[in-house]
């Protein structure tokens, strides 16, 4: 019998080719015209689970994009059985002019897959995938009982899956849970993530005059809402970085000093952060590193700023409206609620004259995530991690959020494990994203080998 | 041999045909895929021009847009010569689907003519032609000698302009002009412009990380330009409206008793600018009432924001860059020049850490421009109004800008009288702009009445 690890190398290049095509799907979850492209995706996924040999694959609706399940539940009554979790849906791609390759139009340079996804999620999720198919086509079983559960809405913050996971509670209860969506630290050296940030997600419209002004006819007789939407985003958070928005820090737990030190032995340094990112200045509240501010502190992000004349040359126009989206990134135990409450009142109360601001949500939600020290299946990672890099991992927290492992969590009653294999300067959610060949490769043999030792 | 004037009624209805013709060119100035349309509403007016009897009509090169010139120089050497002005371009008609009909397939509705360009400055610019062809093809002759100079960049401040009149000074020279782009007071009720504001225009380029970074990645650790470009934004100009940028009132010529009591007899209602425009309150520079402020004091106006982020639901970005599209309007006196170093001055002494701000001036430019009191061209046109409208014209000042005026006086030696039959309820340089056609037809009599007392 052949050995699944002799599979997963024989196979390798379909595999790489088969990733190329599901890449290729523009599965971006928060374009209204991409809604056929993110159910096409999940096609892709339900069949390639079946062509792997899991059972009972099928496309599930939500009341937005679907979900994918599947299982392999033979192995027995003894032995455990894992939930492995991860999402086809991406990024918008904008602005594509960025790009060195289309986004949709994969392509393979140094080792690497460039295309929008390759690294987050899409070829995180396929590694369970390759690894079963090379238990299942080798060996003809698995050592632990498997449930998929792959979602098409991630990125928008899985608006939908509550009532989903709610709904099919039996058929996704798992002993443990593994997100196939994950970090590790670097080329070479693992981490375990013991906590992802919260998130809430929202918009501020200021209005003035019904329609767009000649900025001569009207200048300085009325108010300008580009300017005091200016003046209202200078209002939440100071040009130091602490955020000014009253109640905001309020549920924050304070850093002790056993999480300051955890997070102090991690080698995360300014000049790393400036390098990859080419930013001129690390920057952010007062009083705490660049580490502990990433990893443990809440933040308050401007994603996006529209108003006005946004073409060529000069349109001497007083705007009608101008918007801010924004999103901020909680800590235990901040809730999105109460976040959102306080920014809102706090713009109720300094909005400038002469104009209206309404603060509205956008979709997705996060709870901060922390998985308790010692926990099970956090210990057997860490052993497969350390086993397959030859380093003890690096104990972390995540700025990103992953709603769906609180509603995991909540429903099901057990904490998710990360377990992916990207890495933090892979360009996810910017332009040129990639993944490493390399680590598409280690996370199989990782996966397989996690599958053996949970067998134990 | 018949009237003038009954020969403009007879042909009005093809004068409003001509009219929408002439709007349905969409001659936007600032967007390069335009330029060709630029030019054929150039070679439209050198054609109706021509048509019109008008002599050595053509259109002649610029390094941008074109111009257009023509004559009819046979009244005799004893007859003043008079420069009509006007501008065949057009402000972008952005955003579509405000308007109730498409602004480049232009309407009759209500009396009006509804379509980009119809109020500012087609309609005023075809007029005086039209009153130009009644007296050529009633009487063989005008009462004066006459120079048409329209251009097709006044939109976007007409910045080859200088070189252009300095080049075609001896075929541009003339003892008084008068500008077919202008305003009346109010249907009813006319008015002589004594001044106008300069103008300046420049952009905020606030830049971060080298690309799109995902804010859960890095949030927290590096600054946020579109956060800091509200910062700067907001250090620009205070919530009162006083503008905050060190130098920028310097040059201002303070408001005398006489002027202020001038524009205190101008009945100017909050109210109605409020009903014009749907703003919910009048707001600006302290110590000033609010015609005041319209009328003779300098503004500071964010004309557009872009940023990050600007589609449907959320994206978890922190951006790579920032901008502010910006224009202040000058009064005397005030230079652009010193304006924008100031601005300059202050943006770089006022930066936010962890990001770069860059201030870059926009194409178009005018200093402040002001008609000396007892004017003779002004003087001739105030009498030619109250014969019209049996109504002593208001002596007001305009926010707006034509840098052309600056232009003509500094190379031609002579101040440029506004006499233009818009109104500010037009929607000038926003949706839903319009063009009454009574005043269409109003300005035709006024501007041959015009010549008929210029020659006296």
């Amino acid at each position: 019998m052949m050995d699944w690890q002799d599979y997963l190398d024989r196979e390798q290049p379909r595999f790489v080719a088969e990733l190329l095509d599901f890449v290729a799907i523009p599965s971006v979850s928060a374009k209204p015209e991409n809604i056929a492209d993110v159910r096409r995706a999940a096609d892709w996924v339900a069949g390639r689970l079946a062509a792997a040999g899991a059972e009972h694959a099928e496309v599930l609706p939500t009341a937005g994009h679907p979900c994918v399940l599947a299982d392999w539940l033979h192995a027995g009554a003894d032995r455990p059985t894992v939930l492995i979790y991860g999402h086809f849906d991406v990024q918008p791609a904008e602005p594509f002019d960025l790009w060195t390759s289309p986004p949709f139009d994969p392509e393979i340079r140094d080792g690497r897959v460039w295309g929008r996804g390759a690294s987050d999620d899409k070829g995180g999720m396929l590694i369970p995938i390759l690894a079963v198919e090379a238990m299942l086509k080798t060996r003809g079983a698995l050592p632990v009982n498997v449930k998929f559960f792959f979602e098409g809405q991630e990125e928008i913050g899985s608006p939908d899956l509550p009532p989903f996971v709610a709904e099919h509670a039996g058929r996704l209860q798992a002993d443990m849970i593994f997100s196939a969506d994950g970090l590790q630290w670097a080329p070479g050296q693992p981490q375990i993530v013991e906590a992802l940030k919260g998130l809430v997600s929202l918009e501020i419209t200021v209005k003035g005059p019904r329609s767009d002004q000649h900025s001569g006819m009207v200048g300085g007789g009325i108010a300008n809402p580009a300017l005091a939407l200016a003046h209202i985003l200078a209002g939440l958070r100071h040009e130091d970085g602490l955020i000014a928005v009253e109640g905001f820090y309020d549920d924050v737990i304070a850093l002790d000093d056993r999480t300051r030190a955890a997070i102090a032995r991690v080698p995360y340094a300014d000049a790393d952060l400036l390098a990859e990112t080419g930013a001129p200045a690390v920057w952010g509240e007062p009083g705490h590193t660049t580490a502990e501010r990433i990893f443990a502190r809440p933040t308050l992000d401007v994603n996006g700023l529209t108003s006005g004349w946004q073409g060529a040359g000069t349109k001497t126009v007083l705007p009608a409206v101008a918007s801010a989206k924004i999103t901020c990134r909680l800590v235990a135990a901040q809730s999105p609620e109460r976040v959102f409450d306080a920014i809102r009142a706090h713009v109720a109360r300094h909005c400038p004259p002469g104009v209206t601001a309404e603060v509205t949500r956008n979709p997705g939600r996060a709870d901060p995530f922390l998985v308790p020290a010692g926990h099970n299946a956090s210990a057997a990672a860490a052993e497969v991690l350390t086993d397959l890099y030859g380093v003890a991992p690096y104990r972390t927290r995540v700025g990103g959020s992953i709603p769906v492992m609180t509603t995991l969590l909540d429903t099901l009653g057990v904490h998710a494990v990360m377990f992916g294999f990207s890495h933090g300067d892979e360009n996810l959610h910017a332009p040129d994203e990639f993944f490493r060949l390399e680590e598409f490769r280690r996370g199989q043999s990782a996966y397989g080998r996690l599958l053996e030792r949970l067998a134990r």
